[in-house]
């Protein structure tokens, strides 16, 4: 069997996830190529050895651009902070490698699109690390939609809130600064839900945003009592138009206290609504209009072997997969992408589209006008 | 005690309502005043006849005008359709009469302010029957967010939405039709929510509206092959910015399939959220920020009579109080205000303040562009 | 139309209840019989007359057993506590009244069978007060089950908790003391769990019950520092064999610390299962093997118009009825059943039989071992 | 590190959650010993070859004698049907093995206390998979019981319920014969709860059950037209009582329409209230009694790095494990245990205690009457 050879760079929040990932899927999944967890890059060659070990990976490197360069390595997952994803990509792509980024894919739409053409051109391929559609409950949802279950969409409504700096008194990150992380919530969060939007219901074509900083200064986390500024929005908000004439709204927020994973989408059709929140992330509520007078309710649908990829975590109905599994799905397409030439998506043409979104919606905020995307 | 004599205009869907909440509503409160059910007026004598009797009322009269103008009526009490309001109002304010009107209080901004304007002149009472405020659940938000225990609010995102033109099949009718409804959805159902909305956060200052008319033609109801033009939207949403500096969306919709009564809201604040659906009108679901780390998450609390008006219909907590008991809250405050001169509100300001609103929502959505209310 | 001429002995919690419904039923309702609100006793003649104009009672009296004389009444509405039922119901019948007798029917077996035989010896009309099987939310699952959508009943799982005592510096009342309750979360809240089931599921004929009084003395409400011992239990539990070969549980509690109005069953078949909880009455979870693979699930329902009842109080689904209207539409049967001889039910039959099978847990709690009923 | 050579036997359903957590164990957690997937056996060499090389075991082999017997093999992993636990226990002890069994631990008490004995004669360590109780919500559960914070436990509710047998016509399999099964719900559901409630609350000392088969014959799997006897129950439930003082319920069933997942409890304390269902395995609901009056409520808990183990998975709260990742904690425990002795629970002498319990259960029902444990 053909092997996938591995180079990750970052090991923290994000590469966790993907190092688990990486050591359950081909028990998980009857893979179509054998993955080789080859080289781990971290900051300095001790902090990449210990993660290497920790993570499974052969071997470690305090240098991407010798993990980039290496002639063993067939993808370069790159699980580093998002500001680095440009350059990286970049180097990765011009040494002929596939690469498997984190989002948002970068800071700009222009960056974006220099990777996007980039891999295009070298034929490399790319997959972008949107992980919540791959969630069999999400693939339901598409299903459902797919085959008209739910007649035509007419209406989308997401958010994607969580509340990691609702305190005050959290002092300021990278999160915080437009040249670390470009945009705020939207960037950080919304990349998701618009992701799941574009999965869902097809293409936006235009927006009118809002935006707010909310908490305009943070402690400085060398120096406590002194306040530093907070440079990108802490929530937003558009209204949606997409190209097939259904509306819409999205929402994000990262002080929205008390939402902790709180990826969620109401989708209407004229025959239905489906309801989803990712904290319960192996349930799907499904309404059908023509239902029964008498019988209709929202039926809360557990997650199961019926449903697309979840029978190889588990042949039982609501035992429930969590978060890892997502991501061991993604890795599923990765590796048959790369070895067998599976389809593979998102790639990074839809990683620049959800940047053209969220970058319109920060242009609508600020222009206080409807733009096209 | 004082009487208070009123005068029911219309005895449909909303009529039965409130003829319901003047049957139970001396025994649930202690009033000020002693409801006095004078006269019914209904597009006939037989069915004002009829009605009367069904609700216990002691005269009846087919002409709303000789109501209006009856020396024995201390307050007109308009349950009849939207397009008539601002008729019967302003004649019943020429009476000298107290008005408690049905929303939306008009089809327009123009008819509201000249209706607000005349009951002021006139000085006499008015209320308007935005119900779901009354509900004890929604006055323990409002209470919960006076008192500071979310801190200062952020956000709200609020809904109303139905589902009843989600059916394509169902004939027009009224609602569909400007000349007599005026707004669609956003008169029918937003106007709810926009009166939720300065009622727990306070008013609204801008606006940026899209609105689409999903449904274009329906059966003629007298010709059922035959189609009509469907004349105002069937869905909406707006951003919203508020005085206080919070953000905020609201959305309406009359085709949302599985929402039969979906007045819903999230009130976000800097130290804790608020989460509401009438569906289930005994539940408000709060989170505080400030909760002991591992103990955190957002708490059901099922309304009691530790909570404002609960105890009049039963003094034990979770037993649950209905769609009837909000409009017997309202006529409390009816017969309070015109007997004893105790405050009254939503009043006819309010009414304008939310046709405000809707009026600007409507209009940025047509211009496509954000105006100030 | 007949008059049917009612006298409530009683004014407290449950007295509350029933002046509301009486105040409301005629306009909720097209009764078959006019409703008189004659005349109210209570504990003494100035309490009675405070109450009865409260209530809206033309005449008060500070002497039960001058109403149960009083030929001016059809139907004697016992609301006063329950050491008192078996009293009052038996006069009443002696003087040919029709009973409305709160639950639980009588303090002991023996005591619900001279009442109820004393009722059928004198061919008056009795009605028993379980107002939670009126609401149309079960009342949809009885037609559920009695049209066989779930199959055949296999099991019945239900609970009635609260936790009103679960305080242990609550002071002893009478709910404590054998002389006047009889039995304790047993009779006060289990009587309930126990009518629902043989309306949904049918007759008990075999229990194994266990029983436990938690907080063995509690504060004298004259004296605080002073213990007195609680008489009866604060929790018990029982298996069920039913008449048509289902078995079951049921579990009662009076310091189920959280639950308020925690009546809840779940009804499984052999071709689907019900789940309902009393916190939210206007859901019933319907969930139905035969649905199609992957798209299973507990659908929830929302009561409305299409229900039994509902439409009564409000045409449009999920506006929501709350604990009062039950007890409405109890008197609707009252009225209808006294003025045009439609059946009655709960009568003392069953109020019987709910006391029976109270006794035989009770009794197999203390002699452990398996009671027939 | 210490290598801990794993020996599995048996690669069905349940070896594909081992194999899983297995894989991913390392990676998750930082363990005192390697992981050594030595070994695989299956009923034949062509399927254990294939599932070793699936699941990433280096050997295989088709007879499990030669896999217990090897001494490259540190832990025996019994993932085979439940008839052979003993056998290959007995057998795997006798090597010097530690033993890792999937529930139940064998088909009767006596069987269960031969393994338990024979495994502290040789000193070897064992282990039970009743992986629920490893989930860090469950985890949650018990720290706050284990702190008092809902003070005194009075009360236990739990059920297992699943529908996996609600089809009648779903033919006979092993899990309907009692030489194969033993106990049916009891012995292959009820486990899990049984040892949940001595997690939770302690040693159970007196049963009265009840139990039933609803479906006595089901289609012989050879030959779909003729019928054969199911030999054990479909559905069970008795009363508890507890070392402890408590009172409890415990119920099981196979053909509970709807429970896909149906481990649920209710644990009742003097000063709160715990509920959870494993089909909503992140979330936790608390309850407490002393909580500002107006602002009680059931708090929805989100399990999240501030609880036991599950910041291994990720740092995010609500992000959410599954199924497998129960297993893993497990796996956690055994590799802890054997490579650094650390404490091993639930060990056999739970899974006896167990059987114990159920075995009381099964008995009583017959017998109709109390029995002690």
């Amino acid at each position: 069997m053909k092997k996938v050879r591995i180079g990750m760079i970052g090991s923290g929040y994000i590469g966790r996830c993907h190092a688990i990932a990486y050591a359950q899927a081909a028990t998980v999944f009857a893979l179509k190529g054998e993955i080789v967890r080859e080289m781990l890059a971290e900051v300095n060659p001790q902090l990449a050895q210990e993660k290497a070990q920790a993570f499974g990976f052969t071997r470690a490197t305090g240098d991407w651009r010798e993990l980039v360069s290496d002639p063993q390595i067939d993808v370069v997952d790159i699980c580093a902070p998002n500001f680095l994803h440009k350059e990286m990509a970049l180097e990765a792509i011009r040494h002929g490698k596939h690469v498997y980024s984190e989002k948002p894919l970068a800071l700009s739409v222009a960056d974006a699109e220099a990777m996007t053409r980039a891999a295009q051109q070298a034929g490399v391929k790319t997959l972008v690390g949107f992980n919540y559609m791959k969630n069999p409950t999400s693939q339901l949802a598409k299903e459902i939609i797919a085959r008209g279950e739910i007649g035509k969409v007419v209406h989308f409504y997401g958010t994607h809130n969580e509340d990691y700096l609702a305190n005050p008194a959290t002092p300021r990150d990278w999160h915080c600064q437009q040249a670390l992380a470009g945009l705020g919530a939207l960037g950080d969060l919304a990349a998701h839900i618009v992701n799941m939007a574009h999965y869902l219901v097809g293409g936006i074509t235009e927006v009118s945003g809002d935006m707010q900083t909310v908490i305009t200064e943070r402690p400085d986390p060398q120096a406590l009592d002194r306040l530093l500024p907070v440079e990108n929005e802490d929530q937003a908000s558009a209204l949606l138009r997409f190209s097939n004439g259904a509306h819409g709204v999205i929402e994000t927020s990262r002080i929205a206290c008390g939402s902790k994973m709180g990826l969620t989408y109401v989708v209407t059709g004229t025959k239905g609504t489906l309801r989803y929140t990712q904290e319960r992330m192996a349930e799907l509520a499904l309404y059908l209009h023509d239902d029964e007078a008498g019988r209709q309710g929202f039926k809360t649908i557990l997650t199961g072997p019926a449903h697309p990829d979840y029978a190889n975590f588990c042949v039982s109905a609501g035992h429930g997969i969590g978060f890892n599994d997502q991501k061991t799905v993604e890795i599923r397409d990765l590796i048959n992408g790369v070895a067998a030439d599976d389809p593979m998506w998102p790639d990074f043409a839809e990683g620049l589209q959800v940047s053209k979104v969220l970058e319109a919606i920060a242009v609508s905020a600020k222009e206080r006008r409807w733009i096209n995307v």
